[in-house]
């Protein structure tokens, strides 16, 4: 039977919840001197492979999130729904989202996830051109068909306890020959719930790039538990430009880390300079007559820096673990001994990691101006 | 080319987040003396028709939500992911979240959306059996055979700015007709972010019985700003039993009203019966050797109750407008002109609703027992 | 013994708190088109008579609370800590006061209680030059001498269960002399935790201002639950110039209403005023071709605005009442049934009280401009 | 001219304000084994020398953050109200605290400042007879007067800047006179917002113990921002019963410890028997058929633990620093490799300090019971 559907208007009523509008959300972290600081989302899912929702909600997501780009990596081999969509295209998601995207201040990457058993498991493809050339049944095939297409390729979750039982990431041989051949060009050390310190080794020992993703099936409002004051995982990338092109740039250059909990994880040089942006110290004044020097520190950032003091000097108001909260200003009472123009203040960042139990050191000059 | 994907394993890596944990956003209302208080969302969408999510999270968030029972009432006739989907059967989400569901506290009633053009407009046809056989192109017989597969049949947003350029629900030859027959039996007064006493005045005028629910199609949590305390618009039926079947009896017999933002709305015999189930009034005591009373109101309820004083007593500690938080208990302080061992609060019920403009007034006898 | 302490220090370390720094508890109010809106507190105890603080926490609450002005009114006969504090001038704590308060924009008023069984019950005198001088045994005699030195008189309390065992303000033959001898010009209708709606009564049947005052005797934040977003009773004091002289011109003249809990109490014209300093409304747009009209009602003041609909229209998106919460804006969906370019909304302001039990009417234009 | 004041009734209206039943703001410390964890402030201030309220604010700011103890220690040299509170017995204000505290639960314990310029610098002297007989011009033969009545003596803030310019403490010839004959037995480590690790040392060096104090002088709610989740000062002591001469034994004993700010300070024998009281680690489960081990770790104490990872394993959901917030449950997912029935976790706890720098180290077993 034909349905004759005559005047028939369908929207909703009115759309009164303006997405993006929950500032407190938005993921922040400063610009570096010389590089936008990107916030990137590359592993997602929706009902196109094992997510839950429509490519709409990622983009709604997304933006409530503040994100700059997200790339939806459906598994190519692995389609739970595919009797209820049995849609040919494995572009699908990333059609449907640039779509509705346009109107939002967002970059959709186009990418898929290369889904096998391991060696050598999972591992997303970015900046691909067509999905559909990349369902090949030969693992190292199909990776070379994804750098063919221009792709940046990463390994996912190698810490994955469904394939590695201890959570310990571990290289293969199979892994040795895809970075060998430069197939293969960055690793996962956060991805969801979990970090991997093992995987941190990796991409230090191979000179790959560390990243960070969500791999969010269900909804992100849930799974990091938005409300309670939670954020995704994610990538942070240092851009010249903030477009497509430019993402690609920086993480084939390496120029990114991983965003997760309050934890920042990846190569000590863009760590610090990311550190450096977000802190600055200000010399303040000495209290009256005394020896003790003022000291403001701003946090521009969404990290709570957690700061464990080296220097030769001791505070007034705190021990030598000292908490500078997000987007905020705390006031170091410095015991300088005797009144100086400039003091050296050194800290070990704990909240940043740069292999396994080390953290960066960082000297902070402060300076009467 | 076929894939053998041998030890192929997936499922989530470790599924962090427990659902229906977070007991703060769950809708609570007392049960009557001689009915349980059942919430049910009766109107709901999924990808299976123009909805943004996957029927499992419909359950997740209601579970969320503690609700007792949801309806997916997909559009028989508006398919708009139909190129990705195709799947013929329209009974495919009921399905699907009923195996979801499983695990879970949660009834999932089997219902579809009935979606034509003004007249009829859209209507619910819940407790069907086969929503396929719903699909005929006149109107009424579409209703005809809801009814044959004994549906409660109600009147989706008849205040709907798309199909009512005013936004006042009015009736039509066409809905006369449905009621006169019988094949009509309810009518939206709350839908998702609207009001309409409009529809409150057909549901009175023609005994057809008042339903709130919310017609949703993204996230509940963004829809209605679940974290800054929002809830979404239900329908709490008043059931002898927890099934289906109950809620069916109940629907029938007219024994619900909607819960909107702050507002009771529905018929003045169960709205009376719900606030008296909410607030008991309890006689303390005299303070000291004076006539001022005592008196101890508390609130099992989620709603803010906000009373307006019709009695011949005034407060020490209020004005005439009284407002009564959710799940907390005020103490009114009444100036009894003289110690008596009962007295007789009179109050209008202002965030209680029972027609237009008008508020159920209420006598509530406290007594020193 | 004698003690020579030489090189004494004495001083607090470090000051880190800086009071008047937290906006979220400061009490706003808009001013009116003519006149300042002056925050005043105007019945405060220390520990010169039976209060629990030295002078300075009192200017330090009130900075807190953004007060433009308090006066210290302690009791002249009810002396408790005489014991300890013999100081024979009455006028101390306002001269620590007013000595402490200049570094800060707090107006000090001097005052003082004059403490007397019922009748006449307690008053406070407001703009005195000497409280030793009104230590009087005759009650009008007192009375005179506060008028003599210019003082404002207001009647406090007049519900005090300690003197009227029913919570019930009630005229005496004292207090009609004192009135119609214009010794007497004002009433608390609000003190602490109570509002009298016949205090109220007797402010209009007598023509004399009404007030609201805290009579803190402990901590404000404690008393009033400052933490939890409570406030302390004010008198709200429309006046030509922000000075003593200006709120002792306004006070005379009748500029003020009453500021507890939620409430806005006192006379009609005044508080007409101020609700329409409070609440704009604004022509926003229909929605679309349809005659749905987004109006946008903004709060500027501290008071949750009630308002009970009595227009002809009805809202899409609320029932008949409605509440504006402080500080923000919300949009009304006026069912307007056709396209109009200008409407007359009217409401009823439950949250404003003007004598027992009745709310003031007002009427809003809202135009397209 | 004398007063007739007949049926004179005073007293509060109503006593709305219960105090003591917020119980988020109260501080709380699990007991250890063998000894009660009693939470005292040993050095307060009131209007009975430089403070700025009555005595029963301290009492209820004190039952208000569910302290056990607090001792008024007022000036015996420094009395800037003296003109107005010329009471010539130095023990007032804990006469008056006594009596208020009755229907507390709160020990008053009966103390005062020994008030001199540097050496010695300012002392408590606790648990006194007679605060009078300490008013002796030698300070030494203060010392030995407050000995003579079995007095606990202190040195106040020996980092206070306005009588050690650099902030530094240091230790004096009068000093080591009063420690070697046993007339000095602690020493502040905190005192109000400072810490001071040169004192911490001066306790180590000299085996005398390290105390942590408000010195309030103000309001508790406003220098320690309360609201905003802050905590005054304290000394946390573990007694044999909960009285005064319970207190005395131990402090006299050294079993006490200092919280501040997040921060717990002092000797390491009581940190790791308070840490080991606050965190309970417990074997839960391994992940399905995998080596990653779930072991639950409680904090029942007010400190929000901050742990440095030294153990051999590694985590899944942390790096090596993890913070486990006061009072709540954190599950850590432990890569142990291969399944083992007991496995031993080894930790810095970054926030407690046992001297400069130097945090405790402890060992955890967690053991499948």
């Amino acid at each position: 039977m034909k349905l004759r559907l005559k005047f028939f208007l369908i929207s909703f009523s009115i759309i009164i919840y303006a997405y993006g509008q929950d500032t407190d959300r938005k993921i922040q972290f400063p610009d570096l001197p010389e590089y936008l600081t990107l916030k990137a989302d590359l592993h997602i899912h929706t009902v196109f492979s094992d997510g839950s929702v429509w490519p709409n909600i990622r983009v709604e997501e997304a933006v409530m999130d503040g994100l700059d780009a997200i790339s939806l990596t459906e598994h190519l081999e692995y389609q739970p729904h595919k009797d209820d969509i049995p849609h040919p295209d494995r572009n699908r998601s990333f059609i449907i989202a640039s779509e509705i995207a346009k109107p939002h201040d967002l970059l959709i990457i186009h990418g898929a996830e290369i889904t096998r058993s391991m060696p050598p498991g999972h591992a997303n493809a970015l900046f691909i051109q067509d999905a559909n050339q990349l369902i090949i049944e030969d693992p190292i095939q199909a990776y070379e068909e994804a750098n063919r297409q221009g792709a940046f390729v990463f390994w996912n979750h190698p810490d994955w306890i469904r394939q590695r039982e201890d959570g310990v990431a571990k290289m293969t041989d199979m892994h040795q020959i895809l970075i060998d051949r430069k197939l293969l060009h960055g690793i996962e050390v956060v991805n969801d719930m979990t970090y991997s310190e093992e995987a941190l080794k990796i991409s230090i020992d191979e000179q790959i790039v560390p990243l960070g993703t969500s791999d969010i099936h269900g909804l992100v409002d849930y799974q990091y538990r938005i409300a309670q004051g939670g954020h995704r995982p994610i990538t942070l990338i240092f851009a010249k430009e903030r477009t497509v092109e430019g993402i690609k740039e920086a993480l084939f250059d390496g120029r990114c880390i991983a965003w997760f909990d309050n934890l920042l994880v990846g190569r000590e040089e863009w760590l610090k300079k990311l550190i450096n942006s977000s802190l600055t110290f200000e010399f303040d004044d000495y209290i009256g007559p005394t020896s003790v020097l003022k000291v403001k520190v701003t946090n521009s950032s969404d990290a709570a820096y957690l700061l464990k003091n080296n220097s030769v000097f001791s505070f007034q108001m705190n021990s030598d673990v000292i908490e500078v909260q997000p987007h905020s200003t705390k006031t170091l009472h410095v015991r300088v001994l005797e009144q100086k123009r400039e003091i050296e203040l050194d800290f070990e960042i704990l909240n940043a990691i740069i292999s396994r139990n080390v953290h960066p050191n960082m000297k902070f000059k402060v300076s009467q101006n």
